[in-house]
């Protein structure tokens, strides 16, 4: 299944191309949906375009639910492990109906044209969610472990921006009257880099998008548009980094005489996932005959958005390199069999011990003594 | 006519947005052929769109051509005096056939798209061109003058560039490790302006067109492509500001650890204007009973392209306020026809004098004294 879904978009580079709600999106969803039927379970799709397949287990309709997932879409140009490895749900990252691309495209419109605007409610709220994902990281290469299991999150800022300028001649222009949108953008990026580089190892920034108008050789930029992302794994240092970067756009603004017409700021905090989850899951490593090691995960993931709905579990397996977001991003198949297997019997337990991870760690240990 | 053309692509902020072998650019140039048609002149398309119409004025096949003429097309959202002013003819101004746009649309698939893709050959090789253009700046209007007489170019180096890192994840993946082209782009364009600040009023820089890729606000951008001008009127000033342009593409790929995939490097160069051109449009100014000023164009014109290939005159009046390549551009009624009766008054002196300027230069001052 994991070969089928890495060929749904596949790239000449190795890697795939499956951004939400594309053609090559929607074969995947075609892929998983079949598997799950094929395998016997009930499946839904809810009116976002989420993907649920139900396997009813217990012999009543009421029973809790434990659910295991992750996502199907990838980055542009992006890993075949990355989200996939770890399908069995796709569970809700993306943005409101009302959100847009940068063609203004809708997503309600996007998940119509490949048949997956659904509207079906989604499960009950699961006792407990596990996923698996690939590390992005080198962390478990380096401690030579095969098993990562995720205590914490890093916190982040994300800030949207719009620089508003004025559209003149490149040329006859006087420079002191410019108005220069994409200056501002400038100031500002190489500012937030400086920023990463006051802390090292704690404080990471980028700009990983920025839109320009009306982009022409020679006319002065009027507008840019551009998200900027600050993350730290401590928090302290990320209200101070974020305070940095809220004087940063200001003074971009200032040097290059243009006004900030938009600063929309979002935050993600740092947080510990249960810790009976993650016993259970290193039960489960150790269980497996797999080197375990404990660690945060930099980048947000379905485990951290479910955080605050039921217990959650994050398990990784190595990333070689640490490549991610890349078409080269590559996980051994040994690595991707063991995080299954420890996943499985963490699951297994779970489903054992009514969806309760603390009632599934207890039960393991009995068992073990 | 100008209104007419006003309207092929009217802007609701009162310009227009007729780029070239757009639909709208499709409209004008309907409307410039109808009117040239109507006018009693010979219509012509070349290959690469260049719409012509010749009026023979003399009994032979043979007689010298005088052209005049300016572009149709505008900038995105341009003003909308800018070029079609000085419409009577669309000059080359373009890139070759297999040039091509963000989209990689060539420019024959866009021309044939709105039937504009002629076969016709051009005209022969005018023996004097003239073209009347906004000012763009304000010179004139400081001045108080109607008429601009220009006697020069400002030199320019173009420079597209490609800076080329790796996709990565925002993340996790570290700082030291990132090679972020975005950051590439944004240390280039910061120095390009403090290149401008070394010698205000001298050097002119920008960069008005950056495309970045893949554009995603949590991959750490992979490609950056842009476009830098510097422009002077002084040729040492240039070379030296160009010198340290490419000095600052090195060091910003440097800095944020990418290459630079592509270079591309065009010239052009600070020339005069032919004297008698000058001296006539001067002439003519007067016996409009117009003040005119002598001055500099920093934008390149048709006037200027052509320069190598045949006498040229470039004749300015006001832009209220200099304002350029902005819908909010605009030169006074009673300035455009003022324009108009100078460059009335040198074709028709032009045509009687078999096209060369000199000897229309000495009619006229016969005709005075």
């Amino acid at each position: 299944m994991f070969d089928r879904l890495a060929g749904c978009g596949a790239t000449p580079g190795g890697g795939v191309e499956r951004q939400c709600a594309t053609a090559a999106d929607g074969a995947a969803r075609d892929v998983f949906e079949a598997a799950l039927k094929s395998a016997g379970a009930e499946t839904r799709t809810d009116v976002i375009g989420n993907q649920f397949g139900v396997f009813r287990l217990a012999g009543c309709e009421d029973a809790p639910l434990v659910m295991i997932g992750s996502h199907l879409d990838s980055q542009p140009k992006g890993g075949r492990f990355d989200g996939a490895l770890g399908v069995a749900a796709a569970v809700c990252v993306g943005e409101a109906l009302s959100a847009t691309d940068d063609a203004g495209v809708t997503l309600a419109e996007a998940l119509n044209a490949i048949g997956r605007h659904g509207t079906d409610r989604p499960p009950s709220l699961p006792a407990c969610y596990l996923e698996l994902h690939v590390e992005q990281g080198v962390s478990l290469e380096t401690a030579g472990a095969t098993i990562g299991v995720v205590t914490r999150n890093w916190g982040a800022t994300k800030f949207d921006v719009v620089f508003q300028g004025e559209q003149a001649h490149t040329g006859p222009c006087p420079m002191p009257l410019r108005r220069d949108a994409l200056l501002a953008a400038s100031y500002l990026i190489v500012d937030a880099r400086a920023i990463a580089d006051r802390w090292p190892g704690v404080v990471h920034t980028s700009v990983g998008r920025l839109v320009v108008s009306p982009n022409s050789a020679n006319v002065v930029p009027s507008e840019t548009q551009l998200s900027l992302e600050i993350r730290s794994n401590d928090d302290g240092v990320l209200a101070q980094a974020s305070a940095l970067a809220d004087q940063a756009i200001a003074k971009a603004a200032a040097r290059a005489n243009v006004t900030v017409a938009a600063v929309t700021r979002t935050e993600r905090a740092i947080r510990t996932l249960p810790a009976s989850v993650c016993d259970l899951v290193e039960d489960c490593s150790a269980a497996a005959g797999c080197k375990s090691l404990r660690l945060d995960t930099v980048a947000g993931h379905d485990a951290i958005s479910l955080l605050g709905h039921c217990p959650t579990g994050l398990v990784f397996v190595p990333s070689v390199g640490g490549v991610a977001h890349n078409e080269g991003e590559l996980t051994s198949k040994a690595d991707v069999e063991a995080g299954f297997r420890v996943c499985l019997e963490a699951a297994s337990r779970l489903c054992r011990s009514g969806g309760s991870p603390e009632r599934a760690l207890r039960l393991a240990r009995e068992v073990a003594a």
